[in-house]
């Protein structure tokens, strides 16, 4: 039977999708019930066989894939027939362990093998844990961790998505994103909307859609509608139809209607996203987040490595805006060659310009390489470097001296943290330039974790309070002609944009497949009624009461943005 | 041979000391290198003995203990005594494990029998854990966990103090606190300055100091001078006595050189606090912190039991002003009774308000007590009850309906998350009162943990973007005839309550020892002074250059108070 109900969440990245459902299974643990080892060699024999079913499925989906894909696949395949691993699983066996518990230990002892060889050894230390998941899976008889094989396009469903998963989805086979859980500025919707996949987060009953029922998705509207009826299709094809027509209209340089210039960037976390960036009609990047570098690797990064990336990033965007985020690690961001705090609330704690500080060495070998990347470039680039988690003025002023010592051409501040946003008239005396990092500024000001999904109606970047503290940085900037960014969700909601330019922002970055839209609403919109906008967002009492009153004051058109 | 060496720290807690160090110690864990137990008739033998030692040791204690001390001692003497729970031990070494790992494992499952049988027997589960600490201890030949007995007054090193250790000093033998971690607004400096004993906290050092070493703290300076020389503390005893001279000048209520009035209170944290603090001069308790109410107990207080404690309270303070604040629960402070949510950032996380929002049925019950206590004591007491963590106008308009509901007759809100604060002239418009809590408030402004000692320069009260709050809350309150007051630590600094007041802060409530020196400072300043103060600190770069210059204008015998 097939029954046809609608289930709503928050839509994170606009655009429609009808297609069968897929799930995400999470890693399975330990089997918490399994009988000890009384027979290590026929248990080792169950795992061998249990590692070569996971060789094989690997290899099989590697035929399928891409050239990087590919790769990953084969190097993670050739990793579960690793003799040494399984020598150590029968060591386990022999002490007595059962057998996905002598899986998990051997994993973990073999891990700390590879780290201690470092460099590419090291780095193989993913694809382990990757094999030792999908071995306990195998060995217990659950489905493959991870992101299923697609053959067709999918509606994916999970509980959340790891960043980890969301990278290794293809996105010609994801049709669409629904989780149960994250929020606007969770991990999900922020890959998504960056790989312009239509996504729907906390809908309430998504993990009751059984694999393989149809749904249709708006991502804009937050609709899921499960077993849609063909009324319902068109209904969102018609939607669809009308926005690809108000954005097919607007075209060139992000402006408002009498022409106020608004800079639209892409954020981008890789140099593939900058090569990928470079093809739009984007001004650039605004927010080039460099975690990656030093995230992907098990040890620290050289600045030859650096050059070598930041070259490629500057060489992408010609003569285009390269704004550069300092390494933000910490908090949910571990660094594996570093030593990170314990803490117990990480975001908190030492992270983004914090932890550099601390760790002189990790800034200077990124603006040494920063530095050496801009010369090699020839200079083409409009360079802007930025530190992330600026709370002070001595922070800003310590951060820009390292930046203009290296003879840098820009240096700004994120401002994320209220008090850099309280105090942004001083905070900006010591800079060039401000980014408002809304997600993690909505975090602090609301005091409300981003990663905690019950508390998403705080973290609405529509919050008065929230739009408080952008309207304070632009006037800090106004005082100190220090222009000010938006890289957070916020500038990608072609409704939002228009508050945040009318408080006196001057460049919105997003993801890439945000840009038309926010592009179109600018051009429906003269800068005074983007001001009478933010003025009437801030006399609101609530997120909902602000969204409506601007929505109230806006072209009509815009609804089919949105 | 004895060094002269000078340490410094924090000044968490003003006075003088000088008397010998002894060194709180740690509970210790199970010994990871212990055998599996061979000889289980043995072992238990071992653990017998050592259970015996501990109770011996415990009952000798409570022989010099006070009434309340003797019977908690006498009561966990019982617990390390019972039959019960050295069979459970003898069953875990049965099945092989080492001896602590037996008790350790006992303690557990006894622990989850005791919390099922409920009642009397569930609020066990302290003492028990304590008995397992100590066991292990004895079985490890480690030195007793927790506070050493103290025959004379001592100085407690340690490296940070649990609430639970604080509470079990007796602070006719405590001298003063020195720690080598924790900051300005830990858990140690609060309770030490509630409990009137000097304190300086992140000393590094402090930890090398010798148990017996001869020390002089000043715990306003926060200065530790290890085996100190008649010079040093004839110096300490001569600022104590110029402190004593300023402070007897200034009698009565708080107010200014010019008379404006100050409402000085106490912070209380249990009906005994309020019983003492009803003995001082202060005006009522500006922050009565109910947590203790439901965090002592392993089952939910009920209606009855709550009305009794809350009447005591009132009556205590005759007609005196009462401020309650509703369970702030979550974040470090968790319900035993409730099923917390597993959070990457507690204080980020469903806390206080928004923790009784979702668990409606604790509300309740705290209104109602509330309501019936305030009958049963005639409305006598200037009662006003409070949320803790309110962040919008929404959250503010439900809780002032419940409040309302009951007929109580004032509602406020906290003043802790930045959004209330930016948003105050929206939010106090639903209440009758706010209370800034600078603790949190500078926690959240800042993006920094109060937990992590390294960022405790981040949450210097003097940070002027914690000051730009405390003006926008004063502002809401100004635009709404709301009276705002301060409850976190910045207003028992006598320098910095003289910022607070030229913000337009109408009341201070602190620690009970701290009064008397904020009334002087305010007794010698005008209220045009205290104005100019505050627009200095506000027009300075950094938290130091702000302190410095409001000292520059300030009377030169604040000195001697700080």
């Amino acid at each position: 039977m097939s029954i046809h109900e609608e289930l709503t969440g928050i839509g994170v990245s606009v655009g429609v999708a009808t297609a069968p459902v897929a799930r995400i299974q999470a890693a399975p643990g330990v089997d918490p019930t399994e009988p000890k080892s009384t027979d290590p060699v026929a248990d080792a024999e169950r795992v061998r066989a249990a590692m070569q079913a996971v060789s094989d499925d690997l290899l099989a989906r590697a035929a399928e894939a891409n050239d990087t894909g590919r790769q990953v696949l084969e190097a993670t395949a050739q990793m579960a027939k690793d003799k040494g691993l399984l020598k150590t699983v029968t060591k386990k066996l022999k002490t007595g362990s059962g057998v996905t518990q002598a899986v998990h230990d051997a994993a973990e002892q073999y891990a700390g093998l590879l780290a201690g060889l470092g460099g590419y050894m090291a780095e193989r230390v993913t694809d382990l844990y990757d094999v030792r998941d999908r071995t306990i899976s195998q060995l217990r008889g659950l489905p493959m961790p991870g992101v299923p094989r697609l053959e067709e396009p999918t509606i994916i469903v999970a509980a959340d998505l790891a960043p980890a998963e969301t990278a290794q989805l293809d996105p010609a086979k994801v049709a669409g994103i629904v989780t149960s859980a994250g929020g606007a500025t969770s991990h999900t919707a922020i890959l998504a909307a960056q790989l312009g996949i239509p996504a729907v987060v906390r809908v309430q009953g998504a993990l009751g859609i059984a694999p393989g029922t149809r749904v249709a998705i708006d991502g804009g509207a937050g609709r899921v509608i499960i077993n849609p009826v063909d009324a319902d299709i068109e209904q969102l094809v018609e939607r669809q139809r009308r926005r690809d027509e108000v954005i097919a209209r607007a075209t060139g340089r992000g402006a408002t209607a009498d022409g106020r210039h608004v800079q639209l960037l892409v954020n981008i976390g890789s140099a593939e996203d900058a090569a990928h960036a470079a093809t739009t009609d984007a001004e650039g990047t605004g927010l080039f987040r460099t975690e990656f570098v030093f995230l992907d690797t098990i040890t620290a990064p050289t600045v030859e490595e650096q050059t070598r990336i930041y070259s490629r990033v500057l060489d992408s965007f010609g003569a285009g805006k390269v704004v550069v985020r300092t390494l933000d690690a910490g908090a949910d961001k571990q660094l594996p060659f570093a030593q990170h705090h314990d803490e117990d609330n990480p975001a908190l704690g030492i992270r983004g310009l914090r932890l550099t500080m601390e760790r002189q060495e990790l800034m200077d070998s990124q603006l040494d390489a920063l530095a050496a990347a801009w010369e090699a470039t020839g200079r083409r680039a409009d360079l802007q470097v930025m530190a992330p988690m600026v709370a002070t003025v001595e922070e800003a002023r310590w951060f820009a001296g390292q930046v203009r010592a290296r003879g840098l051409p820009k240096v700004g501040v994120m401002v994320e943290v209220p008090a850099a946003a309280l105090r942004a008239d001083r905070v900006l005396r010591e800079v060039d330039f401000a980014s408002i990092g809304t997600n993690d500024l909505a975090q602090y000001t609301m005091a409300a974790d981003r990663m905690q999904g019950a508390l998403a109606p705080l973290l609405d970047a529509w919050q008065p309070a929230l739009l408080e503290l952008v309207r304070a940085t632009c006037r800090g900037g106004a005082a100190t002609d220090a222009p000010v960014g938006v890289c957070g969700e916020a500038g990608g909601d072609p409704l939002l944009a228009l508050v945040l330019v009318g408080l006196g922002v001057h460049s919105l970055s997003m993801a890439a497949g945000k840009i038309p839209a926010v592009r179109a609403a600018l051009s429906l919109h003269d800068l005074a009624t983007c001001q009478a906008m933010a003025a009437a967002a801030l006399d609101a009492d609530t997120a909902a009461e602000a969204r409506e009153a601007v929505l109230a004051l806006a072209d009509p058109s815009v609804q089919d943005l949105l």
